[in-house]
């Protein structure tokens, strides 16, 4: 396809500039939302602005992706670090809103080194370069990047601390951009500059952003309201909370950059960034529970202004730097979460004279406990996404094994199925789609080169999730393709791996458990058999926001944060057979409160399982199941049929029974 | 009794000291170890030392018992603060080396309010007192320390900082010993001064021994050699190992404090206090390997003498402090423990010039992970161990159903059979011995007041262990008394209790898994039916050594350190019903290599059990058991018949016959 340049000089600057933000916020199945912010009557012809829209996006895209143009991209970076005195520039994958994705714009080490892994970090010095990311992303990166321009390597096994000691001379200053890291993260590198003799210094200005002349602008998709029925409280009482916490600490304020914690605080959503409903925003939040929300006004139309509300004043992006400098100059404490925040931020506050006072994000644990509402709401979002995936489950067992399904065919067929809920706003994450030994790849992304056939006695695991109004939906199920025998093995292993499932999902725990004690819980049962998977077993999910989020999570070297009610998390121990298969099996459960009072006077939790949707009862080996573990089995399929049921076409729902259908029977 | 003070002033001065220094070691089963230490020629009738240390150590126990003396000891303490120009002074329970066992003459706590609990801290002022203890002494503090001398408190419900912040004026100068205190500790005290407007200042000589005028010297034992052969390395290779560790940190020297890793580092023990075969001294290594041993030179025969050799220079304790200087003077960097260090010892080599390297004691972790030798040393002294214990339970068994038995006697009839052995050298702590209700108390101390007959009906948990030579031994057995049937409440909880032993015992895991992690394995079983303990799963212990020793520890909150091969760890889940019952079973287990390459490439690790005795098999219902669960409970049952049935005496055999039968005969 051969892109041109549309030309957008004809048009007004304002409109022109308007169309290129929505440009470069991501589209939803096709569509971008931000063109729901232009002007009712338009210079243009009908449907000129979406076709504008998308050339535009497709020429961003395509600029970024644009292999060929990287060696002329690094000598224009270099020639900025000469022209500066620098002897180089860090390039981390973050952006300044330390966010999971992140929009066109700040797709800064994509657009220097071709790498589009979801972790990593590049350092260009005058004459050599490296990018470093994990274990995760070997292949990809000897796939994407060159080699002879930008040394490939492992965070951890050779972390870029140790390249600096060595790569730099001293006297040499290494530039970055302090609102890209954190203060941790900038004291490893003040720490290995300072070795090497050489010294860190802060760019005034992104040297990516100088030298890329056609960067897209910021994103520009409409926030929207997040229904207080949805949400189960108001801002205004958020803000209340959240205020009188601060307060509470001594502070004035607390400055919020997690774009998650403001949609959240505000009840409010966007589309600025892909698969997490987003709005990207700063905000400062005074122990008066006022706000200051620091956004690009064309974003807001009339109901999401009244809805914010006078106690939300509405300030220009670039208003943001004088304010804390204003906080600073009153010599206010401020609250700021160092884990969180750029560095540069705590650095703005303190030269103008604020008294720092760091401590975690104080939005992430009320956010993480759902209220009933949003546990109402995800539950019918799983109602929802139950029928999708057992409908897809179903064609996926009639028509795979007559081998012509592949793993795009099957993830578009997923999402078709989700889709036909006009609910769906997005999927929660690109799907894993990965049959055979790709299953065995935990963050494989299905690409048309790497695409394999569902071909009969393989296993294919999907791994998926959509984005509802009501609720952030993520599932895992692994299936046996074609009419045969799994192999013993594969059984074997998938029941270890459901037995883990079932340990967690059945698991009692008194209050102030978390998440790290439990893990061990779903691992025990493969451990015994010598075998394990190098992922944690459960992550936080949002309503209607990131698919990830913190700040409890089960894991070996999970977090200490004790699992609270109505917080919702992941179940999903795996197993992965380098070369030949992976299992993993999802489901998404809350926790809840199982005895308001149990012998020593204190609560008893335990999970409800919210997914919906059948297990492979295939790949179960039933004499590695106890009792209450087949009890538990069957009973969770008696639920799905009974929610799934009545939801889906004759033909699934004939599938639906006997894959529902009691594991003795 | 009435007691005299001995004459010793017909004696050497010298000789007179030495009496009295051994008179101040605790005695092991009623002999006093220093009497070794005597010339072989003495200006005494014969069996005179025996009795003059005998009646000298009972005069220092009874001093410091003597709770009428306590009114005028705190006034002889204020009238030094008074002297002094200070507010007050703190007097926590711990001693110089922060050991768990602390001499005589470092029992300032219980001289001075009459306190004897194994954790607790004083602050006395002008005009009033506090104590301070945590929930398992709240009792014991009433019965023994007069509110209306020193107010009782809880020390995490009302801490002493928080009284403090009240009890103290502007102005006020709080002293404190900082030997006594780690650096953490004093900075807590410091910021509760600050608060009050106060200050922390260090006592240039501790208080409480200024007006403590019969205070008992420091203990006098014999320093024996720990032989190479149950050691299974010599000394001079552990200080190469440590020196080069040290070395290899960049510091000169480590300063060890911990009466444990000397004697570990340097084959050595001794009997300065109780319970725990060590010899108390402080140590410099040096980086050359050389070390420094502060020690009472008369503790040192010529065989020890002989063992440490020349790179070990013996020096007088009281040359520690200088030694410290003259690191500082040399500005070397010098390694410490802040977490088992006192903060004196920070403060003086800080203050005379040295650069402090603030990192773990090196001889923790070498020290956990046991040798082969030691290994098999501990599997002996438990082989021995067990037969003492199974004797114990089965004369138990036949006496205790007649009502007879009260708490005393059933541990001073265990303590009989273990001294059956010549090879015991003392109890590895004292003896917990609960019948019905007392059981539940963890800590439970009998004492002629609270000891209950062993009824029948009831259940009798005893917690016990051994020192011998080549293995320290800890094993708890919960047993039902009297022929009739275990209440079913009983049984379901002692079965839970069995099935967290078991999941433990039997668990495989992964290379780099720390104890924290497989603690809810314990507690899975119990936590299903909202039950739970509060205490940890496993603590480390030590080879002849201390009883509780570090760095793992397998709790909730409990050690993230990873469980290597040949460390020694307690498996000790139970359960406690306030006011009627208490239940544990521990059995010691040894972390081993299960498989040394399993899929991953990783090593997989499991646990041997090491204690042998029978668990009450009334107790078990059998209903709430898988049968991988009975076949471990019959293969344990079946190794103790073959290891102790050859020990034992014909009855004993005979009930070890059925106490091991398989659970389904």
């Amino acid at each position: 396809m051969t892109l041109h340049q549309p030309d957008l000089t004809a048009l007004p600057a304002d409109l022109a500039a308007l169309l290129r933000g929505v440009a470069a916020a991501p589209p939803a199945f096709g569509k971008f939302p931000g063109l729901a912010l232009l002007p009712r009557a338009l210079p243009l012809a009908p449907g000129a602005a979406e076709q504008t829209v998308a050339a535009l996006a497709a020429q961003y895209a395509a600029a970024i992706e644009d292999r060929a143009a990287i060696p002329g991209r690094l000598a224009a970076l270099r020639a900025e670090l000469q022209r500066q005195d620098l002897a180089g520039f860090v390039v981390p994958l973050t952006d300044e809103y330390q966010s999971e994705y992140v929009p066109l714009r700040a797709q800064r080490l994509s657009w220097l080194t071709g790498f589009t892994g979801s972790a990593g970090i590049a350092i260009v010095l005058r004459d050599r370069a490296g990018i470093w990311s994990d274990g995760r992303y070997t292949l990809q990166l000897e796939q994407q990047v060159d080699g002879s321009l930008c040394e490939r390597r492992h965070i951890s096994d050779d972390p870029p601390a140790d390249w600096l000691k060595t790569a730099l001379k001293p006297g040499d200053r290494l530039a970055c951009d302090a609102w890209l890291h954190t203060e941790d993260g900038l004291k490893k590198l003040e720490a290995a500059c300072r070795s090497a003799g050489a010294t860190l210094v802060t760019a005034d200005r992104n040297l990516v952003d100088i030298v890329w002349t056609d960067q897209p602008p910021p994103p520009l998709s409409p926030v929207i309201v997040q229904d207080d029925a949805l949400a189960g409280r108001d801002a205004a009482g958020k803000r209340g909370q959240i205020a009188a916490a601060v307060q509470a600490r001594g502070a004035a304020a607390v400055v919020l950059t997690l774009p998650e914690s403001i949609a959240w605080l505000l009840n409010i959503r966007g589309s600025d960034v892909p698969h997490t409903p987003l709005p990207l925003s700063m905000a400062i939040l005074h122990a008066d529970a006022a706000v200051d929300l620091f956004i690009d006004g064309r974003k807001l139309g009339d109901e999401v202004r009244r809805h914010l509300g006078a106690a939300v004043r509405l300030q220009a992006p670039e208003a943001f730097a004088a304010a804390l400098d204003a906080l600073g100059t009153a010599k206010q404490t401020v609250q700021v979460d160092p884990a969180t925040s750029g560095a540069a931020l705590l650095h703005r506050l303190e030269a103008a004279g604020a008294t720092l006072l760091r401590a975690e994000d104080p939005c992430l644990l009320p956010k993480a406990c759902k209220t009933d509402a949003e546990l109402d709401g995800s539950r019918a979002a799983h109602r929802r996404d139950g029928a999708a995936v057992s409908r897809f489950l179903a064609w996926l067992d009639a028509e795979a094994p007559k081998g012509h399904v592949d793993e795009i065919a099957a993830a578009g067929k997923l999402e078709s199925f989700r889709r036909l809920s006009n609910e769906l706003r997005d999927l929660s994450f690109t799907t894993i789609s990965g049959s055979g030994p790709n299953g065995a790849i935990v963050h494989y992304r299905v690409t048309p080169q790497t695409a394999r056939l569902l071909e009969p006695g393989n296993l294919y695991l999907v791994d998926s999730g959509g984005q509802y109004p009501d609720g952030t939906t993520d599932i895992t199920r692994t299936v046996f393709i074609g009419d045969g025998q799994p192999a013993p093995e594969m059984r074997d292993r998938f029941t270890r791996v459901l037995k883990g499932h079932i340990a967690l999902a059945r698991a009692r725990f008194p209050e102030g458990t978390s998440g790290q004690q439990l893990d061990a819980l779903a691992r025990h049962c493969l451990w015994e058999a010598g075998l394990d998977y190098d992922h944690g077993t459960g992550h936080g999910v949002g309503s209607y926001l990131s698919v990830h989020e913190g700040p409890q999570r089960i894991a070996k070297l999970g977090s200490a944060v004790p699992l609270k009610p109505g917080m919702i998390v992941s179940n999903e121990p795996g197993y992965y057979k380098t070369g030949a298969y992976g299992i993993r099996i999802e489901n998404l459960v809350a926790v809840r409160v199982e005895t308001e009072k149990a012998e020593n006077g204190r609560r008893w939790l335990g999970f409800e399982t919210l997914t919906r949707a059948p297990i492979d009862r295939r790949l179960i080996d039933l004499t590695l199941l106890t009792p209450q573990e087949v009890g538990w089995i069957d009973a969770y399929h008696a639920l799905v049929w009974q929610e799934i049921a009545p939801q889906v076409d004759d033909d699934t729902r004939a599938w639906l029974k006997q894959a529902t259908a009691p594991l003795g029977a």
